[in-house]
C-alpha cells in the first residue's frame, strides 16, 4: 500500500505550506477568458489551476456541488480534475459533505475513497447529523484504502448555532460528538502521528478550533473560512500545534474565491495574465499561512 | 408552471397509495438475471423495477451513493432512471441528502431541482446538520421550480440519537430544527394544502412521527424503515392524518430492499419470473400500506 494519506498530507504541508487550494467553479464567477461555464470549460479552467497551483501547493479541494450542476458530464469533469491534480502530485479532497447510514455510506465511501472508486480521491468530506455510525464506514474503507475522512464539526457560517453549538449536558454538541467520533481516530494514525480522520472547523471560530485540538489532539484540521469569508492566517491556525523547527502544523487551510477567483484573474484577457494573477495570490495565500505556522504561539487565555 | 410537487404527489398518492419505491442499486445484492453490477446494468434493472412499478406507486426514490458508485457513467445512469421514471408520469424523490453553506446549496439544489438541471427530479433530500439557513437556497429553487425538499428530521437508524434526540433546553433537539424549519413551510404549500417542505421521518419512531405532526401540521413527510428495515405498516403511517373519505394522508412510505429485491425475484432465472415477483412485491407493499390508511386513528395516549 502507498503511504497513508495523513503522512501524505503532513509531508506536503511541511514541503510547501498548508494552503489548501478550493476549486469551486460557481457559474456567476466563471471567468469570460474560459467561455460560458459548462462541464468542459470548468474542467480546462481547474486544469489551469492545478498547472499554477501545483509548485505552491499540495492540497486541492474541489466542491462537488459545482460539478454535479452539470449532471454526468459535470462528473466526468470532476473526475479528471481529480485525475489531473493527482498526477501532478497534489492531494485531493473531494468537499462533498456525504452521509447516510450503514449500507448507502459504504456506497459513498467506495465511490470515492474505494479501490477502483469511481471517482478517485484522497479523502472527502462526510456530514455526520446521522450519528458516529454513519461515519464509520468512511472510516473503514479510509483505513482499507490509506485515505482520509474530514468530518464536518465545527462549520465557519452562521447557521453552525442551530446545531453545532447547542448545549446538551452543559457543552456544545460539537465537542460531545467529536470526543465520540475522536474514539476513532485510531486506525488512520501514520508514522507521523497525525491521523487522517481530520476535522472541519471554521477559521471564523478560532476558539472552537482550539477546543477541538484539546478534544481531538490528533486529528488534522480542515479549516474553510480563510481569505474571503473573513478569517486572517492567525485565526486560521489557531489550532496547530507546534511540530519540526517550532513551525505550527496539523491541518491545512483552505482558500477557494480569493485564490481562483482574485479580481486581476477575472480581468485578464490573456491566458498568460490569468496565470499570472492565479499565481500571485496562491503565493500569497501560502506565504501569509506559513508566515503565521512560524509566529510563536500566543498564550490564549 | 406546472402543479406544484405538493399537490403532484397528494394527488397520486390518493390514487395509488402511499407507497414510494426505493431504487438502490446495492452490488452486492444485484440480481444475477441482470449480469454483473456497472452503469448500464443498474440502469437496465432500475428501469424494469419502474416499468413494473408505474402502475401500482406514484414516486420511486433513488438513492445516489449507488450510482455516484459508479462515477460519471454512473450519474449518467441516474439521470437515465429519473427521466423515465419522470416519463411513466411517476414523481422523482432523489435521495441524495445534500448540505452546504450557501451558494453551495445553491449549486446542488440547481444541479437537481433548476431549470435546466444537471438531473432533473422532483425532490431532493437535505441534511440540515449545518444550520437552517443552509436549507433556504434549496427552499428558494424549489418555490421557483415548483418542486420539493425533504429535509432529515428524525432518521430510523441508531445513530440519529448522536444529535437528532440530544436534549437541549428540555427537548430533543429534532423538535425545535423542526420548529425552526416549518417557518419556511409556506411557498411550497398547494391547493390541496400540504406543503412541499417535508420532514424524513423513520417508521421505527412512530411517536416522534406524530410529534412531527403537532409540529409541522402541513409538512408531508417521507418515511423510511418500512418493510426489510423493521417497521410495520401501522407504524409507518403514524404520522397521517384524516383526509378525504376517512382515508389518513400526509406522507409517503419508503420501502427498497423489500420491493426490489424479494427472494423470488432474486432468484428469477427470466426476466418474466423476475417481473412477477416484483410486481407481487409492490403490490403487496401498496396494499399493506392503504389498508393501515383505511383504519381509523387509534387514540395514542
Amino acid at each position: 500500500m502507498t503511504r497513508l494519506f495523513s503522512d501524505r498530507l503532513i509531508e506536503t504541508v511541511r514541503a510547501k505550506g498548508p494552503l489548501c487550494v478550493g476549486i469551486d467553479p460557481h457559474p456567476d464567477k466563471f471567468p469570460r477568458l474560459f467561455g460560458s461555464p459548462s462541464a468542459g470549460a470548468i474542467a480546462v479552467w481547474a486544469d489551469g489551476i492545478i498547472d499554477v497551483a501545483k509548485d505552491f501547493a499540495g492540497v486541492v479541494k474541489p466542491q462537488a456541488a459545482f460539478f454535479e450542476r452539470w449532471g454526468s458530464a459535470g462528473m466526468a469533469a470532476l473526475e479528471h480534475v481529480c485525475k489531473t491534480a493527482r498526477e501532478a502530485g497534489m492531494l485531493v479532497i473531494l468537499d462533498a459533505k456525504r452521509g447516510d447510514i450503514g449500507s448507502t455510506a459504504r456506497g459513498y465511501a467506495e465511490a470515492y475513497l474505494g479501490e477502483g472508486a469511481g471517482c478517485p480521491c484522497d479523502a472527502i468530506t462526510v456530514n455526520p447529523f446521522m450519528g458516529i455510525e454513519t461515519v464509520e464506514p468512511f472510516l473503514s474503507v479510509a483505513a482499507e484504502q490509506g485515505k482520509g475522512v474530514a468530518v464536518l464539526a465545527r462549520t465557519s457560517n452562521p447557521g453552525a448555532a442551530d446545531i453545532q453549538e447547542q448545549i446538551v449536558d452543559g457543552r456544545p454538541l460539537f465537542q460531545t460528538l467529536t470526543e465520540k467520533l475522536y474514539k476513532h481516530h485510531a486506525p488512520l494514525v501514520g508514522d507521523l502521528g497525525w491521523s487522517g480522520l481530520m476535522l472541519v472547523a471554521g477559521a471564523t471560530a478560532p476558539a472552537e478550533a482550539r477546543t477541538l485540538r484539546e478534544i481531538a489532539p490528533k486529528a488534522i484540521t480542515l479549516v474553510p473560512g480563510y481569505g474571503a469569508q473573513g478569517a486572517g492566517a492567525d485565526d486560521a491556525v489557531a489550532g496547530f500545534v507546534e511540530g519540526p523547527d517550532g513551525v505550527r502544523e496539523g491541518g491545512v487551510v483552505n482558500a477557494s474565491r480569493s485564490v481562483t477567483f482574485p479580481d486581476d484573474a477575472q480581468a485578464a484577457n490573456t491566458v498568460a495574465d490569468w496565470e499570472a494573477a492565479i499565481r500571485s495570490a496562491i503565493q500569497h495565500a501560502q506565504n501569509d499561512l506559513v508566515a503565521a505556522t512560524r509566529r510563536p504561539i500566543v498564550d490564549q487565555a
